[in-house]
């Protein structure tokens, strides 16, 4: 007999091929037709920048996120139009701002590939040849899918390999910018208030999808509810989930614990520390470097609760007792003991592999700077590209190529003097943690100062022209190598390292994870059936929830915030950063109703790249809009607890009274509600 | 040489002969004068209900918490006018209306007598001669000053026994309801909100201090501040905190933490559900219940907090490093280790002797019902009396009697039904943790159902009337004895079991602990001198700290609420109960000035019987209105932390923003600011 789903109730980031349709109609009353669930995922959006987001109306307008948008809004303003500090609204079509390098994914299908990729490791090879045949596979099937369809084509790995997905998502990359509020009230408490609640921001952002320079026919997008989200409803949120370790090891789990978060914290803060010294220097520096700091901090604050998390007694208890009852149903039967029993010690082995390189793996590398990723970036494309396509490294298959050079090739302004910043902390961190006798230390530095290799490179680079990178592209290998460019030369002499380390990861850890992987989650599958749903991967997820507050500080957390609290957080702290108020919030305050709803929080399961997901009601109409999980939920990544586990969302009812009252944006609102 | 202190920053409740002028002048370079101490001192009201306030006005005004309030409200309340659910305002002086009971105490004058009562346990006199004799010498003292001064004297135990003070009081017992809100409002979010921050409560209330039927001259009344209390602010509390364990050693908490907490937590838990099945029998039984209900849900929280801080490791590793230390020292010096050293072991055997009897100790007796403790202390009245005065019983002292017959003789309403559920909870717990052949159980109930005891005593009992109870204490014992009031007869049964159990404790456990704690007083004096202060004794403290947010729930609270938050919190949770606001809120919502600040928290060391403390500045002018600790606070019992522990206050502008705004009450606003 199948023993019951070890799923809470609310829990899950379900596919689209699997929704929870038994809970739903058992505790719901409620079964979404298949239309229904069509209608859902053709009006989802994937923001390849990081986040979700949805069509809300016929002609291609798609919300998010204002910190989703952010990137873009960056590299539309200058130091004469802060776009990011002023907000932006588009009062005609034509003022539409087109983003420089923002492209949304749309999915239109979904298919199991599952035999095929596994298929392809035959009896008899190694682990290293095994994941090696399975990469490549994956890499034809998605060739074939795009060359038979013209459509973006990824396969995906779900459950630990033990599903593979092909999906298929229409793609656009003429996006522009409609709207964006002040970012000081779309992030109205900063980093303190960053994850978590009660909040009050207007975290949102409108954007309108063209191809050939006209607004695209949405027809599948969401209507908006004219009432919004209520205490207690029942609510879905449709958006991609960026990466969660909820059906990972225990010991993939201490991993992170022991070893891997510590050292990610620590690189992320030195970074931040960087960009916060480079952005004292003045106000232009401070706008260059907010978006990055924007998201380092929001990082910090995401791991230090996870980290957090896993130093507590709870969440290991729990996982650790998932383990043992489903290595004791394993152990239960000879024939699964013999196929899957071993696969849990190989997987600690690996841990324990990748541990003890982890440093060498992290650090022989260029981190932070975007323009040292362009540079390697560069020179791996012209290499990879000659070889067939299913041994390339990741990031440079055939379907993977058009996106690739989308980014590449963009024209948002870079900032050198901020990339030599993050260039000269990251070789320092590297001559830190490895020591100045390592070979990659020696190879980039030779001797010298890292703030004298940093400071060279980017006076003598022009990879800050979008135009040249594509010449060195298009120019291939001998232009790469004949290439006097200091970027390109550093990105040369970095390229043999990571390729070695990379290949010894793929060798000694990924290959046994992956056979691993695939043998735990046979085992789940034959255990528990589908009622688990798989890890997150950035892809489309359905999850189900209710409107919900919860036991917080000694006392309750509300379902809702209005726009009373805003006004009540801001006066408690006398408007100081990060509390103070853009200037139309003071002038206009009488002409909003202040007990409109501003955010609220529902029980969906989410995590970061969820963020710009819609919240919708049974009617699949539009009632919120997902920004943030509270501080609660970060251990999520590992555990999902349905008592204070939350997501917060902006309140539909509180974007339109934002946009009515204080932005002048009446038409906007009308297009919304469909007026 | 003296260690330095271990007093935290802004730590300490410091009595007014020990104020902390030096790290006052370091740290703020503040001084308070002789005249600015005496000035707040007799400005300091004790309300012998349980809690602190201040005079206001120079005409006998008196300023508290709604909550310290409540016992009275709902004394004057009648199921047709019920001052609790809709507040009161006396519009004019004949308006005001006289509280049955209430006594309020100011303090005129403080004397070191630690040397006659320390000096009266003579040399070779086992403990329990020890503690009788500084018993008797205590009462001594007190009597003799009450028979020269004509003021309450009561001689209160400083230090464990390190020092003993003679506190002079002037006493009122003329005072009359001048104002109070309604309830909803004073406690609004109720028991969730109870001890969180942030709050939005406007927990106040106004009396009128008479004498010879005149209001009183209370020339030392704090000024209104004309600003009110701002961030950052240096700021004092002068207050009555009822009880802490800051000095108590690691047996005592052990003590607290292993049997007492969870034996008392117990016992509420089960009165306030018997409570709360009288509650829903109707309306009126609901008035009638909700006070008592509303106090022990506030002792469930409290001691809940306190009881889960103690289950934490931080508190007690601070503890113990607290005494590791001080033993240390005091073993360091072989004339204190031969002195003081053994003192610690027996503490713990006198801990260990008192767990093992607590049950009975506990409950052979009668509790939580008003007419049983009326009945008992009838019954011992008229044999104490008889005695010398330094051999009765607590409480039976001549300097007590004159508060105690104001109490016992009150015409305060007594509401049998309700009494009759309290008594049957009392028999009905006795008999199940002392077991049925327990001597007690045996003679109360004489094999009968605890609610049939119950219900016979209370139909036949005459006790609610307070003439009856005045006849038979003046009756003296020949009256009680006499009579044939069940309840009377039912003390008479439980008065030998309640005087074995406290002559036990007073022999195996008091005596030991006031002699150990007489010793270890004097090594703590002996090694910190006085830059310690003394466990709180509900008399009158001084605190000083500064208006300060702090972290929580991964942000921060802010140093102030305004009334913005209260309609935000109100619509947040729909205006569903807890949450729901008087009707003047939302008729008279737009009058407001929603930025006024509501609460505001600081760091100021207080705890229960801080209730209606004033909050001042260095000018003595009153800022706030302590009605609260935040949830950290609550293991302040034990120890202070100065990072999350905070006081909570109403503002001193917002208790004028409402009164002139909301309840048209300018003239007592008027009043109050000197106008």
């Amino acid at each position: 007999m199948m023993p019951a789903s070890r799923v809470a109730a609310e829990e899950g980031m379900w596919t689209f091929d699997n929704p929870p349709l038994k809970i739903l109609k058992e505790r719901y009353g409620f079964t979404p037709t298949k239309e229904w669930l069509d209608h859902v995922r053709l009006s989802s959006v994937r923001f390849n920048d990081g986040g979700s987001g949805s069509f809300v109306s016929p002609h291609g307008l798609a919300l998010t996120n204002h910190h989703v948008a952010l990137g873009q809004l960056q590299k539309v303003s200058t130091p004469e139009k802060d776009y990011v500090k002023d907000g932006f609204y588009a009062r005609t079509p034509d003022e539409e701002l087109k983003c420089p390098d923002l492209e949304l994914n749309v999915l239109v299908s979904l298919e199991d590939v599952t035999v095929r990729v596994q298929g392809a490791a035959k009896k008899g090879m190694s682990e290293e040849e095994g994941l090696k045949a399975r990469k490549a596979e994956s890499a034809k099937i998605e060739k074939e899918s795009q060359d038979a369809t013209g459509l973006r084509s990824d396969v995906v790995t779900l459950y630990d390999g033990g599903e593979y997905w092909l999906y298929r998502y229409k793609k656009y990359t003429d996006v522009r910018l409609v709207f964006a509020p002040e970012q000081q009230i779309a992030f109205f408490g900063g980093d303190p208030d960053n994850f978590t609640y009660p909040r009050y921001d207007f975290d949102m952002a409108l954007f309108r999808v063209y191809e050939n320079d006209k607004p695209i026919d949405s027809s599948n997008y969401l209507k908006w509810s004219a009432h919004g989200a209520d205490d207690g409803e029942l609510v879905f949120v449709s958006g991609h989930p960026g990466s969660t370790d909820r059906l990972t090891t225990m010991a993939g789990i201490e991993l992170q614990r022991d070893y891997l978060l510590p050292l990610v914290l620590k690189t992320l803060k030195r970074r931040l520390g960087a960009l916060r010294q480079y952005a004292a220097l003045g106000t232009e520096e401070n706008r260059q470097a907010s978006r990055p700091m924007f998201y380092l901090e929001n990082s910090i604050k995401a791991f230090t609760g996870e980290y957090s998390g896993l130093l507590g007694k709870a969440v290991i208890a729990k996982k650790q007792k998932e383990e043992s009852d489903f290595r004791a149903r394993v152990a239960a039967n000879p024939d699964w003991k013999k196929a899957y029993g071993p696969a849990w010690d190989a997987m600690a082995d690996s841990t324990r592999r990748y541990a003890e390189k982890m440093k060498p793996y992290r650090f022989r590398s260029l981190r932070g700077s975007r323009m040292a990723e362009m540079a390697l970036q560069i020179v791996q494309y012209v290499a990879e590209v000659k070889k067939p396509d299913g041994e390339r490294l990741e990031g440079f298959h055939d379907s993977q190529l058009e996106s690739l050079r989308f980014r590449l090739f963009s024209k948002a302004p870079l900032y050198p003097k901020m990339e030599e910043v993050l260039l000269a902390n990251s070789l320092q961190e590297s001559l830190e943690d490895l020591g100045a006798n390592d070979p990659f230390v020696k190879g980039v530095l030779g001797g010298k100062f890292a703030g004298d290799v940093a400071r060279e490179v980017i006076a003598g680079s022009k990879l800050a022209d979008a135009d040249l990178r594509k010449s060195l592209v298009e120019g291939g290998e001998a232009a790469v190598q004949a290439s006097s460019d200091p970027f390109v030369a550093l990105a040369r002499k970095t390229d043999p390292f990571v390729r070695e380390m990379k290949k010894w990861y793929e060798d000694d850890v990924e290959s046994v994870e992956s056979a691993a992987g695939e043998k735990i989650g046979k085992a789940r599958f034959a255990i528990y059936g589908k009622s688990l749903y798989p890890d997150s991967t950035f892809t489309l997820r359905l999850t189900y929830a209710t409107v919900r507050g919860y036991p917080m500080n000694g006392t309750e957390a509300p379902p809702r915030t209005t726009f009373y609290g805003l006004y009540d957080r801001a006066a408690g702290f006398d408007f100081k950063p990060p509390y103070e108020l853009p200037a139309r919030y003071l002038e206009r305050k009488n002409a909003l109703d202040l007990s409109t709803p501003l955010n609220f929080v529902c029980t969906c399961d989410t995590t970061g790249g969820n963020s710009g997901s819609p919240v919708i009601n049974r009617n699949a109409e539009l009632v919120g809009l997902i920004f943030d999980g509270n501080i609660e939920s970060l251990v999520g990544t590992y555990v999902y607890d349905l008592e204070s586990n939350r997501s917060v969302a902006v309140h539909s009812a509180g974007i339109i009274e934002a946009l009515r009252r204080l932005y002048d944006a009446g038409p906007l609102a009308d297009e919304l509600q469909g007026k």
